[in-house]
């Protein structure tokens, strides 16, 4: 089985791959996971997502099942040969992520939580870092740095959309953030179009904006019943959605000349 | 010849059919607008814009050619065939653009400006609609209701970039503002990459997310000469960029099942 | 009675005059001006609001009494010796708007019609130009110069609140505004509290706020019974609120060796 | 001498003690520590801020001393008798920054960083908990609950700016924060001029203004010598400037009703 380091040296091999990562908001049950991980396997998605430690505005709302959650991911992992993202909260969880994760994720309210950066940059597994929601381009790079000094230069930059006065969506996708960061670093950029959607129906606009711009990867929230997600409901598509938007997706990348990265070449 | 309104009732016929407008930030002299509108009608753009009156932020800029603009505009419609669009910036004037243009332009900062509104409402020509830098999709909703109140219902809508703390680029374009308002109008909306890009390098993959997010079509500034034209200088296309972009545009468009209209079609 | 010049010039006189600016959103009824008009004269405001003319979001609601609402602020002023401001919306109401107002207002929406601004910049009477909600600092000065270029140098720059992501006010007051456009222009520079708070009982603070930042004026909308006003009826005050507001306001006025300028004075 | 607790205490009183913070963004030695007490101190300011570790955009700017910076802290606590605020990045620091200080400060970027939150929750000692910059107000009114539900209730909430389009200051303050705030919540409102201010000169009417909008506190940056300053050099008073800010605050303060806590009041 391909490790996640060979996965992300492929995407920056300058051979045109794409990278799909798809997976629920949060980690529920294991037949929830196993679920979505024998879909997205089958339709050839290299890597799935899914959170076992939440960041949540609220304390009255669900924080995730723990390492519970990640023990349920890593059997996936298991059934389906797919490589695991899974977001870590704090440095004290770190070890325990790492054990269960293939590639350590940084989540938009931790963007500059610097002492978590130099930890995970120390690490030997790649880093998928999403922008802070109220960071500009020039503090999400300098967040990468921090990464980056500590040794591991294995990071995936993902534009998740930002805060602005428009309230039709959740956040502003910052489309411009694509090209300005490939422009600025050599690490993959990936587009996060589930949370700046807030709603299903916005997210496959938003994805495909984001293969067009020049994205190396999405990132969408994919979930077998959204109705009754314990988390990001609204936003979550279900398998019929998220095949959708997956053939889109390989139709614009083909009229570019690039592919999606598919589970069969890594396992 | 086909008139603007033809081409509004095509791009509105739900054939795929994709609008490209093209041309200068402003109309600086006979020659500067003659051989963009040559270029572009070679290459089948239907569309010049080009502006003859210019807001500009600081009253100490160049304003623009006036009248002497509009006929330069007419001019390159006589030897192209191309459809006409220029912006109007007040009720004084619109008589005397109405007189040479084939579309009306309502730009940015006059998104709000009721009074024009209505009147360009009671016009027999196509409005072309630029979202206010600083409204919501709800107040841009709202302003195209004062022109279609009024009786016009030929408008298209312009996503152009929103004011946000990002200075990376000179606006954030609100990619999400596609699907938005093709769920809340019927109207074709139109993304204008240049305005938010503010630099040239990011024109194109602003353009193709705009293109892959269902836009009805792009609004493109083109110069002969980027370097020495009179506004704009930084966020101006010459004809090798547009080239690429249209090309790239065409390549996305039909793997969406979508064409460019045809300037031969029109004429 | 004084001229609306001879108030501008004191308030510029350094002599440390704050300027109370009071009145309904719009001018609905004689009854409802004249009342509001002899309350705020009552304890010496010297000017009247009152919208005429006014620039909706949507087509749909109360757009202004138009001509009879400036005949009603103009027998108020009869009545009660105030000088009165209103707003201007386009060049073509400019002369009979000009005959009836003695300040003329130009509107948030209004801050870049560039038009407008030239045409007030040729007129006799003080201008109080409002801060689009979409606007920095910077473009908000160059406003100004298209004013004074054309020779009218007595504005009112009004700071009522600018586009944020925060939605528990209306908008937000950039309270910074006022150090910052005190040190770029010597005009006077008013807060509007009343459109940043979008209800009551944030109007005091933030007008407070307003005075110890160094503004020289307050504008602040006063309406004899909000709940049942045709416009902005959760963001007006009513008579008792207001004179519990003008009452704070001259402690923090005295505290900072400045005093309100009253009515008696003026007449 | 009076313990942070009892500080606190006094402030929620509702007898109209005012808080006034000041001291060095960052400690940098026992002189410039020290100085800064001492004449803090003599002016009868209680709390002396300065950070030790600090969470900066760059990694290659100054992070701070570290645990040597706390002891300066001490040092100068034990020289005045002043009461000590200073910020704690991660919870790993947290048990040695507890170990120093007398109030805990949660800085902008950790006001979502949950995992912290909790561990001060359960702290004996007083957070002070910085609104984040891309926060709403909800969210920061969420962060605290994370604090309270761990039972401190000891919490000052320091609004301190937030990201707009404005680039004229470095944050745009939200003056209204101060009032929603205290309806939502029964915890002291601190305001932070200097780091929406950016700059010397705007310090002290943000300042007045967070006075008058009925503010418990100010939090200022005082450094002995800005210019020479390792960090925020620009937006740092110098003794003079502090000392006229602080008197101005006074008479403010007494034309409201209310009056700076003394140190004397303290010891």
């Amino acid at each position: 089985m391909m490790e996640a380091s060979d996965l992300f040296d492929r995407i920056t091999s300058g051979e045109g791959y794409f990278l799909n990562i798809a997976g629920p908001c949060a980690v529920e049950s294991q037949d929830q996971v196993s679920r979505t991980a024998k879909y997205l396997s089958s339709i050839g998605v290299p890597v799935l997502r899914g959170g076992a430690f939440k960041p949540r505005t609220s304390p009255d709302t669900f924080q995730g099942l723990g390492e519970e959650g990640l023990q349920m991911l890593a059997q996936a992992r298991e059934e389906t040969g797919m490589i695991i993202v899974t977001e870590v909260m704090d440095v004290e969880k770190l070890k325990l992520v790492e054990k269960y994760t293939d590639i350590i994720q940084i989540g938009s309210r931790n963007c500059q939580n610097f002492t978590l950066l130099r930890r995970v940059g120390r690490s030997q597994k790649p880093v998928l870092l999403k922008r802070g929601f109220g960071n500009t381009i020039d503090e999400f790079v300098n967040s990468a740095r921090y990464i980056s000094l500590e040794g591991n230069r294995r990071i995936l930059m993902v534009e998740r959309g930002i805060r602005t006065f428009e309230t039709s969506t959740r956040f502003t996708l910052d489309i411009s953030a694509v090209p300005v960061l490939k422009e600025r670093l050599q690490y993959p950029v990936i587009v996060d179009p589930s949370h700046p959607a807030g709603v299903a129906r916005y997210v496959e606009p938003l994805a495909l904006a984001g293969v067009a711009a020049g994205a190396d990867g999405l990132m969408v929230e994919v979930h077998p019943d959204p109705q009754n997600a314990l988390s990001d409901k609204d936003q979550q598509l279900n398998f019929e959605q998220y095949g959708h938007l997956k053939s889109k997706t390989d139709q614009i990348l083909s009229a570019m000349g690039k592919k999606s990265m598919q589970l069969e070449r890594i396992a």
